[in-house]
């Protein structure tokens, strides 16, 4: 066997850090987000399991750039149902061959199938789904725990009101690498409260298309948020991942001129061919991509959440004091393991 | 005189209201926030004046679709050194030739001189500014009043906290049409505070670029937001106004490859050429467009509101109960007089 090496790659450009608008780079006087998620242990990294990653390749742009996009896609307990069923499209490489319909400025970009039910979609024959997807049921949006795992590091400190905790649209936090709401549902007998927890609709967040309830979607068609959180979408479709690397493939596309941002039949030539989408797992081992996240938990994350909240980059004059967690992007970064010779 | 007939020509596409993601469409039981929007009275909407309104006309998009974007220019007491700034420029003539020269996804799209200090500017002549241009202060990134001049009705809503009030940011409302954050800054002899107030960084809000402190930006560099609102930006930097159409002629640009997203110099043929930048009042008056928007202190809009943060569309299940004030966008919408025979 040989010895490895693990080499980091970078912060991806999905998920990099915003920076300052200014034009120069000096050292930083006290450790700024990206300063903290830089100098993290690796202890503090989270492999993505290649089962969980998914590798989606556009045709190349126009002037020839290769497109490819990185999903991790959510482990348990999260959405488990719709994610099957999007291993299950992708292992029938049911996808290969559709394309992205739909893009509506400051809020999704959709793909999948251009014969779906929607406004745009008439006289284009629809694409038969592969057997055995499962149906899931509308109360599989959320998940229920008599407490909700919380990072104590985080909890602890002073500014916790301002980036975790109660905020608009309910409780917030993050769990497993991922920015979560939730509220509290049932007392319990006892006086304990049961809470209910559900994904939160952040940029790059991959969710199921659907049609009106009771539909729920199979995962066939699927969404990346562009714009500010849509957080009004939490708790009423699935959320199945995140887009982790080249994001900018789908944000740049062109906007659409029909009704809800789908490509009009005059513009059908806009929408992005998909040549295929391909679990990691499924890939020979060479060709796989390999990530990890700064894991959530840790006291490495919560100085990150802390920093996020109150800039101290030379760049800043008065911090914030506070955080929306969708301004809290979960660092997520490629590695690969090399021969050491 | 001629009879003059007001034709409204549909919200504007860069403040649309986010829609559903289904693909049908159905009448609501209950209104949701455009039927709210569509019903209000011709009372509920301000006329937004042409001294308060750019139109940039960027090089045709090389399918040949002419670029044009309006900005609506933040009115008094907001930024108002820098808003003389950039009619100044403007008049002078100076936007003129310049490019879009930034585009960092989830971040801002930047234009202006392309020799300007930036990471990439490297061998790029630096164009001189016209005279004139007044130095403001970092003191007036903020503006301070004894009250904080509220929307009562919104006020008065049981949902207030969850739209308005106090969030992970300080306190949040509307005014003169503005998301505007707030601190209550100092304690008055005789017990009342005095309230210090600041313009938000909502997508598509326009800024002032600007190198590090105590510089504070001309208007001669100026982005705007494409992607989750930078909140930490706020109080940071002076905000100006805000794209009210043509907004995906620079959110879909491509992004650029160099430090904080600039163009590099081997794609220097991606920046955008910018042909003009004009003050609406400027024009002639048969190339004016005009825009109106809905009144922020109006009991319209304190129901537009509640509505965005309580969806009850027919696509939704569980509402959310409440909203970020980014999530609630201020409805704009152009319209025409007409002469009416």
């Amino acid at each position: 066997m040989l010895s490895m090496k693990k080499t980091i790659l970078g912060i991806s450009a999905a998920l990099a850090l915003a920076l300052p608008l200014s034009a120069q780079e000096e050292p930083n006087a006290t450790p700024g987000p990206s300063d903290i998620v830089n100098a993290a242990g690796q202890e503090d990294w989270t492999v993505i399991a290649p089962e969980d990653l998914l590798v989606m390749t556009l045709a190349d742009a126009a002037d020839g750039t290769p497109r490819k996009v990185a999903i991790q896609l959510m482990p348990k307990p999260f959405s488990q149902g719709w994610v099957d069923n999007i291993r299950t499209l992708a292992r029938a490489k049911w996808y290969d061959g559709t394309s992205v319909n739909r893009v509506q400025d400051n809020y999704v970009v959709q793909w999948g199938d251009p014969g779906h039910d929607n406004p745009e979609s008439e006289g284009i024959a629809r694409k038969p789904l592969p057997e055995g997807l499962k149906v899931m049921a509308e109360d599989k949006y959320t998940f229920g725990a008599e407490s909700f795992p919380l990072n104590e590091a985080l909890l602890n400190q002073d500014q916790v009101k301002r980036t975790t905790g109660l905020g608009r649209y309910g409780f917030e936090s993050f769990n497993k690498g991922w920015p979560l709401g939730a509220i509290s549902k049932v007392q319990m007998p006892d006086g304990r409260s049961v809470m209910e927890y559900w994904p939160v609709h952040c940029y790059g967040m991959v969710g199921v298309g659907r049609n009106y309830s009771p539909d729920t979607g199979s995962g066939a068609e699927l969404y990346t948020v562009i714009g500010h959180a849509p957080r009004h979408l939490d708790r009423n479709i699935a959320l199945v991942g995140r887009i982790i690397d080249g994001m900018e493939h789908l944000s740049s596309l062109p906007r659409g001129k029909g009704a809800l941002g789908f490509y009009t039949a005059a513009e059908a030539d806009k929408r992005t061919p998909i040549l295929s989408i391909r679990v990691a797992s499924d890939l020979p081992e060479e060709q796989r991509p390999q990530y990890e996240y700064l894991s959530t938990q840790t006291e490495t994350f919560a100085r990150y959440a802390e920093a996020r909240a109150n800039r101290r980059d030379p760049f800043f004059i008065t911090p914030a004091g506070g955080a929306d967690i969708c301004n809290i992007p979960v660092p997520v970064r490629p590695f690969e393991y090399t021969d050491k010779e």
